[in-house]
């Protein structure tokens, strides 16, 4: 019997217990074993769950039991976040997380621990919610290496941009809608600035380098600008405006940046809209592929806590291989300067807006455009 | 060191070598290990290509080699592959194959042979090419019950329906096109008439339900009746026309089919076009993610295929997990004539014709239809 310990029973916390429950008879029959909630950390109480009374409130409670093998860390935060992830696997035990910051911030230290360790620091539900992604860059892409990484990252901001394109909504109004539906929290500030993206671009672009670069250190544009008109204007011309999460290896560095790039119709990121989720993966010798699907939410990001928890339980007798990245240096990134692309530029003349598209160019050749607004192209 | 040996030196063959050899360096620093191709089985010479020397002509020269651990089948058809995977299988060799014709046919049989030997059959190159489809649903899926699958799964007739809709081209001048590019061969059928969807089909169900069904028991309607005027007509009313192979399990049955259906364009699948796959896959926590990418292609397929020369290497001190597939017997299979949808029925009237879709109804009930040509929508 393996004893699993949930940290945290908000939205993906107790997802994670429904899921275990709820496919309980189906995963041990996959994994020819049994497995038990032990415990549930949280500050409240839940008298009225099925769950309550699992919860505890003291963590020593679940680090000092040794029956605990595998703890899923869904707190949201850096800490305690971190430092509960850290003594768990100082303590032996395996960890999965959907935690982006933390794995942001702390990955490399952590994957570190548990390699010294001889346990598990798993981030599936990190990136694209319950998309499949990291596993199967890992494992499906092994044969590759790994050339570009472009991706819709963030739900609530793709939720915006399609109800502005599609309806004809103002940011303003599309913010307030996704508010009112639970899209987006009360302070947005984390999804319209790309912070959230940009955490999950440094997670892909460590999986692609193996060098994790900190999300404060890349470039970063949010979509709290994007004018209406310019969307509209971009259609016209073929292109959906995204916020786009970008990470490629250029001339040995790693050029990372998010921000709202013009993706043309031939794209399959152009259509991926609501608050669904889209990664393009380019790879030398697969060539593109997709990974579609449902990028946040509690059942679809639990599904992915869930798959880790499977994976640790499988290899439970196997020894891990080292995820092995390293933190990177300043001199290991690339600068964004270097960033090459077709610009969709907007220009206004006697009150009247128009756009046009030009030829491949430097950010620093953009910035010499006269216009009332310059979008990168996908 | 170890020593893999491929069979076949066709367009997969050849690519696999290719990927082995040009990302030596990369996948030996991820598996810590190095490997070298030993043998390349095939009936011609290859003088002038630089893997000309490994080439043989008597299997058994493989076979009876102890040094050579993991074969890779690449050769197409069910005979002599069957055999010599079964003879690999037996003699405690692993083996990975992009065939899935043996696999749809053999795989049951094959993988007890593995599971006895306590080596691995792999199979991820089957379907999709080098789109991560067969682990991701072993691995990500793992927590969740996988109800339903629709796939977009042979590039030529997808190439075929995308250049009637978006060329205005009918079937015949699309398929001589798809000739002329290379997509189709000069003999069409196993394309065209739906058989090498169904192959990847009945694979994709027997995932889902541990069930494999025979590719000939299923309803099976390919695409050479699809005329240039229900295309169109199916554009106009918002749906695309799409080779769809569908599994789900209903009612603990498990109903497989492959037959063209008007995809609406909400439906991601509607937008998978040319030669690309894409594959949409309803599990009961996930939710939908879709897999997108080259369902063909040497390099693409060969990706594949050494991503499971990859996996087991990596996995080679480890004891495999048994597939655990059954032969579907014919009380598993759900009648076809369950299949409920709604229809796009096409008539015409005075020599003009037009379109509508109905609510939802089954085949049964389709068949009493009158109308030039009926398509389930999807």
């Amino acid at each position: 019997m393996i004893s699993i310990a949930l940290l945290g029973f908000g939205c993906v916390g107790s997802g994670t217990a429904e899921v275990l429950t709820e496919n309980k008879k189906l995963i041990e029959s996959r994994l020819g074993c049994e497995y038990q909630i032990k415990y549930i950390l949280d500050l409240r109480d839940f008298p009225d769950s099925p769950f309550g009374s699992l919860v505890v409130h003291d963590f020593n409670t679940i680090l000092n039991d040794p029956e605990v093998s595998v703890v899923a860390e869904m707190m949201g935060g850096s800490h305690p976040a971190y430092d509960f992830t850290k003594a768990c696997l100082e303590a032996g035990k395996s960890v999965v997380t959907s935690n982006k910051e933390v794995v942001a911030k702390f990955g490399v230290e952590l994957c570190e621990i548990a390699a010294q360790k001889g346990v598990r620091y798993m981030f599936e539900a990190s990136v694209g919610g319950g998309i499949p992604i990291i596993r199967p860059m890992m494992t499906d892409l092994a044969s590759n290496k790994i050339n570009k990484i472009n991706g819709i990252l963030n739900g609530t901001t793709n939720y915006i941009l399609t109800s502005m394109r599609d309806d004809g909504k103002s940011f303003d109004e599309a913010l307030g809608e996704a508010q009112k539906l639970g899209y987006a929290e009360a302070n947005p500030a984390a999804d319209v600035e790309g912070t959230d993206a940009a955490r999950k671009t440094v997670i892909l672009g460590a999986i692609a380098t193996g060098k994790l670069v900190s999300p404060d250190a890349i470039y970063k544009e949010g979509i709290t600008k994007i004018e209406l008109d310019d969307v509209e204007l971009a259609q016209t011309l073929g292109y959906s405006i995204k916020l786009i999460g970008h990470a490629e290896e250029k001339d040995g560095k790693l050029l990372a940046l998010v921000s709202p790039m013009a993706v043309p119709t031939s794209n399959p990121l152009s259509r991926i809209d609501d608050v669904f989720n889209g990664i393009l993966v380019n790879a030398n010798m697969v060539g593109e592929v997709m990974f579609y699907g449902p990028g946040a939410g509690k059942l679809p990001t639990a599904s992915a806590v869930v798959a880790d928890i499977v994976d640790i339980i499988a290899k439970r007798e196997v020894a891990p291989t080292p995820v092995g990245w390293v933190n990177a240096a300043a001199e290991d990134l690339a600068d964004v300067a270097d960033y090459s692309c077709p610009r969709l530029v907007i220009v206004e003349e006697d009150g009247k807006k128009s756009a046009y598209v030009t030829d491949e160019m430097t950010e620093a050749e953009a910035k010499t455009l006269k216009a009332k607004a310059v979008y990168r192209v996908l």
